[in-house]
């Protein structure tokens, strides 16, 4: 058995499905105003469609990642959901070109959530970061491209915390609550 | 084969896996501000003690659900993490004593999260009850015991989203973020 390089930050699919569920079943988006990637380790990127709905079963998830790095996609035919490619961080966010991205980080500077998801929602199109391994930090590449490096909590809040926190707060900050209830 | 009744609200232990994943991981749970307890249609409360880690894995987290039904608490031996005793919704609201509850359903009154929670904050001892069944409602006993049914989207939003939020406007309420981040 060989352990292989930066072992501590693979192994948690676990970690993407609680918060690709918690991100998918936001009203931000429902309203199709979230854009979701997920990148891997080896340099994959998932492309999330917005109208995807992951299976809540654990076991039946891992089985559409299977299915998706064998065939590139799934479902096999008719208009993708998700889709897999060769893609580093770093083309990535070329491909988005975002107008501000901040990382969650517990290397990062302390700065309340409020603050960083108000600061952003002033941009045309802000990116965030968030790191879904166990342990370990950003890559010295990844945080280069981000503008700044935030930690919201003293303690190391888990994936899904900070990213269905940050949704909200972004909900929050375009006022989304209110205007949906308003409908 | 037989349908039980109220089929609609069972057999869902993936809801309660991870719902009880965001409330323990959250800061609110981490300064011991948060008492959880899961109430079951065949009228068991499971009480889970602040400082439970939950298995991740969802099969095992089935597995100790189960070595908890079997022995009434679990882990077998030593403090008991989580505990199981027959107990109806309302002999537990009486037990606990709460100074106003809030109920979260489709069928409640729209109003902003925001507000909810930031009322409830006001009391000692506030109390919400969030639905963990896939469908159906609250049932008539379990909605009078409750001070104000709210719905705080249009759409129905996931049981694991309703909680974490609620629990983020929480600590909002009670200005924890900004607390914690002072330390």
């Amino acid at each position: 058995m060989k352990t292989l390089p930066e072992n501590e930050k693979r192994g948690r699919p676990d970690i993407v499905h609680f918060a690709l569920l918690g991100v998918l079943g936001s009203p931000l988006n429902k309203e199709r105003l979230l854009e979701v990637y997920v990148h891997t380790i080896n340099d994959r990127v998932i492309m999330v469609k917005p109208e995807t709905r992951l299976p809540r079963n654990y076991n039946r998830f891992i089985g559409l990642m299977e299915q998706l790095f064998e065939l590139g996609r799934t479902p096999p035919k008719g208009p993708a959901l998700l889709e897999v490619e060769p893609k580093t961080l770093p083309q990535l966010l070329r491909e988005i070109n975002p107008s501000r991205v901040v990382a969650f980080s517990k290397t990062g500077k302390l700065r309340p959530l409020e603050d960083v998801m108000s600061k952003l929602s002033g941009g045309e199109k802000p990116a965030v970061i968030i790191g879904g391994f166990p342990h370990g930090h950003f890559s010295a590449t990844a945080i280069q491209l981000v503008d700044e490096v935030v930690r919201i909590d003293l303690e190391t809040l888990e994936t899904w915390t900070v990213t269905s926190r940050a949704i909200y707060e972004y909900e929050r900050a375009i006022s989304l609550p209110l205007k949906r209830l308003k409908r």
